[in-house]
């Protein structure tokens, strides 16, 4: 498989190529070709082509792709079979919206348990989970080896709370606390839900479409 | 100002620049060069260039670009000067988490309020709002004339809901249920959050650094 130069763009592409195969899969189309794909996503099918070049040949000219085996390698390559352990830090209303409406295992990953220094929210149930105790945070993450935090904490501590995280030896960080958290160069990944983002490009939308 | 074939790539950077002229603008920072912004964003001088280029002309050769008035510039293009009204739409833990730490006016948006169907939630409060009854969103999208729901109901209701709002004249949906949401093609504009997508962008970078 081929893995080198590939653009960001695509990278974020792979999701949503993931989730539209899966679909297909669920309503039991076995073959689609570039043309149709790229009618149902708003892509060209030479954008389509382009972008699973990338990666090798799932496709055979005239037959279109195999849906299934076409999900199979993107769900590798996303790494979706190495069974990523998660944990979750600051269990407030967003860290148990996550917990409650996010599957974890259906992606391919394994939660483990979920993080919180106030006291009064320590033993309590998030998707029959015990919460824990923050003070117990470092040795969790050596003991069980953790690979990803979901960091939900307030803004305030976001970067404190990050460090402590990084100093622990967690690989990558999915940062919901809207602040830029500096890795001070350790490579830990960090990859940011930015909610105004998403309105904004909404905003802008809709702001052009007043004119 | 230029506002014709702006691309996607291009629109969803505005945000981003948006929060870095903010931040720089508090740390009291008044002109920045395009290399200096490009270095601190992780993106080329010319590519920043290039951005700005779409909407007209930012900067001076030589002096860079003032902060404040690119700021300025940027806010109005995403359309946060037209004070577009907002109300929310189911009051789960991720509606609590969203009304509760996003803040609306910051960005210019005016949040008119909450509505949710469970009845026992109905006139409980929601940062300082009280929720009102599903039962009367309709002529309240209609007498306010409101521009954007955000949708945070459960998956399966996720399509019905959105329609009586399309048929109530709502002119956006910021949609959080992970349901692909059909349009039926009313020009409704949707923005999507869609959390899998980010965790498997992280998915992907954890695992070819693995290897």
């Amino acid at each position: 498989m081929k893995k080198s130069y590939i653009s960001n763009n695509v990278i974020r592409r792979l999701p949503r190529y993931l989730r539209k195969l899966d679909e297909l899969s669920k309503d039991g189309i076995e073959r689609i070709s570039s043309g149709e794909l790229g009618n149902q996503m708003g892509l060209t099918p030479s954008q389509i082509r382009q972008d699973f070049s990338c990666f090798g040949e799932f496709g055979q000219q005239g037959y279109g792709y195999n849906v299934r085996a076409l999900h199979r390698e993107i769900a590798t390559i996303l790494g979706l079979r190495r069974s990523f352990s998660v944990i979750l830090i600051g269990v407030g209303n967003l860290g148990h919206a996550l917990i409650e409406n996010f599957s974890f295992r259906q992606f391919g990953f394994r939660f483990l348990g979920a993080f919180e220094i106030r006291k009064d929210l320590v033993g309590t149930d998030i998707a029959g989970y015990s919460v824990m105790d923050a003070a117990g945070q470092d040795a969790f993450i050596k003991d069980n080896d953790v690979d990803i935090a979901i960091l939900s904490v307030p803004r305030p501590r976001a970067q404190a709370v990050a460090d402590t995280l990084m100093e622990s030896g967690i690989k990558a960080i999915w940062n919901f606390t809207d602040v830029e958290l500096d890795a001070h160069g350790s490579g830990v990944i960090i990859e940011n839900i930015h909610f105004a983002d998403s309105l904004l490009t909404l905003s802008y939308l809709l702001s052009v479409e007043g004119e």
